[in-house]
């Protein structure tokens, strides 16, 4: 972090936040008088669901975006606009979270399946996107030189997200369950600090 | 950024950041058990488009917002005040946005595109007064030379902001969609930076 | 602002960040279909009025807010809990808000006014005992000597604070109008900054 | 607080503040026209009850929280993950809180409290797994000395909080307003400063 990227950072702290935060207020409260809330707040499960894989999804992008600003240390009105489109997929999340959520198990269950998925996939090309940008050799945006094991260890990652989560929304039309197994397991791979993914031996 | 103006960032960053993620709440889940969610999907078509135009312009103007940070340098009560009435535009964006994508292609369209439209004009003359209030000679409020060149491109630029939403606004009785493309084509006038806008050589 | 009060003034700007923009969740979008927008719209106006007193009340709680922490340097846990209990009274404000833009000039508006004066009383009582504990004498939680004038003025000027919100609340039985006009005033009041308001000549 | 976990806990305050703010919309309006809003607004008692212990909760979670990173000094990537599951709590805290209001006094009021207490415990479980990983003597991830007293009065105050939570959950089934009331001093307990509850002499 440095004093030219803290605002950015912080703007997009508030949308991650925010964007996380908010994925509760999808989860309504059955009513009171049915005398059955057990069996009520059971039968919600598609909610809870999507609701946790939501929030690690978000939750681990945020850690990947801290990761990024590690290594970024200067800005340009370029990398802006990009960020600004990352974060529109951020803020758009809870939006297909809840489709799911209400469509899971229903007769519709692919489109919410497909919308849910290319959300993510839109998200994972411009985190591509920011980091080719930011890493690019010309620009010079980097705190540390750009050929460091560290930030190729990045791109290596990151190069698999794009096409995984094409993979995932494939798998929307042959199982809804794999497509979400998979979906929730690259949030974990995600999760993994690079240089455990990416080193070969080191 | 200094620590003076540090903390008028902070809480104007968050505000920017509730509003852009907000603006999510006002696009609905179709109930379950239509049997046809793409189409009802498609069907909100100006949700999306009210949500899209929005969430640029919001996001568009924080860039903004950031960019004369970064020239001023120290804050009094009079700034604190501008600075407040231009977040009340920012505020009220997500109502002026549901508005629309309520009415839009409806017979009220007309009415809700005033509406739109007129917010965005409050903000934008928000903006140029707070950039001259603190651009003035006298307060002495910005970090470099009031006559540097940067300082003035931004003067510059800024100058079309409530001229250009005016047609914006007076385009609405013409032709909806007319107003809502110069609507957009201003945001990203607005993301260009100032010094490739305003520039003449130099 | 130092290191040790930081946190805290972060995690209070989001709070204020937050309850400000979350008010326009309470102005509804008039349905579509009744072909009359603009009267609908019209109609509203005890929302968007108590929108703008709440607006203008929190906006200017947050410039005194940020006044009071230019001054305070360290932090106590008892700070710690009088700061919560004003960020409650903050939480708190849209719901008597949305309560008086719904039962304004309905015949509970009585009841409502009470509620958004107490409201209002009940923050007033908390920014004095916060500004008094961290400018006592023997906490030394301030950065500058308590008995600076510009400390003195502070004090001076808040003490106004509860008696005049005290008398805002009993105008509620005799005048909706001139309860809400001295709410109002109240707020402006205590946007202009002490040195201006506590100065005898100086 | 360092620059390597200031952004850890500005993303922690941004939720944090979101999730004590939204807690507020679950408070609903009585609507206009009965004639009988002070009757109206006391009947939503359980509402206003655990808005209550919900915004103390996690008023004092956050005070706790603070006062746990002015020990971290350095961050790693299990931390983040364990800051996130942490977080991941108090984000869900508004929907419980929802269900309790709406269930309280009512015939699936037990359900509503186990939920209510559930999450607690929960949340306690994490608080102590994130300063037990942090306060490892192997990682070094605190800025002073391990061993130090401040240090060792924290493990020793956290360590009642599960097994106290899951005392609140068994008195779900013998007395909810005993589990409520042990709740709430529960909270008051954690909000004293940890040199207060585990100082022996010294």
């Amino acid at each position: 972090m440095t004093a030219e990227t803290s605002r950015v950072e912080a703007f997009s702290d508030g949308v991650f936040a925010i964007a996380i935060t908010l994925l509760i207020l999808e989860i309504k409260v059955p009513p009171a008088g049915s005398g059955a809330l057990p069996r009520d707040l059971l039968r919600q499960w598609p909610s809870y669901f999507s609701f946790l894989i939501s929030f690690a999804f978000i939750g681990i992008m945020w850690i990947n975006h801290h990761r990024l600003f590690t290594h970024i240390a200067r800005c340009d009105d370029a990398l802006l606009i990009l960020n600004l489109l990352l974060l529109l997929g951020v803020v758009v999340v809870p939006f297909p979270t809840a489709v799911l959520a209400t469509h899971l198990g229903q007769s519709d269950q692919l489109t919410a399946l497909i919308l849910y998925n290319s959300t993510y996939l839109f998200i994972a090309v411009f985190f591509n996107l920011l980091w080719r940008y930011a890493s690019s050799d010309k620009r010079r945006l980097l705190a540390k030189d750009v050929n460091s094991p560290s930030v190729q260890r990045i791109s290596r990652q990151y190069a698999f997200g794009p096409v995984l989560y094409l993979v995932c929304l494939g798998l929307s039309w042959l199982s809804a369950a794999a497509s979400l197994a998979l979906n929730f397991a690259l949030a974990c791979f995600f999760a993994i600090p690079p240089n455990v993914v990416g080193s070969e031996r080191e």
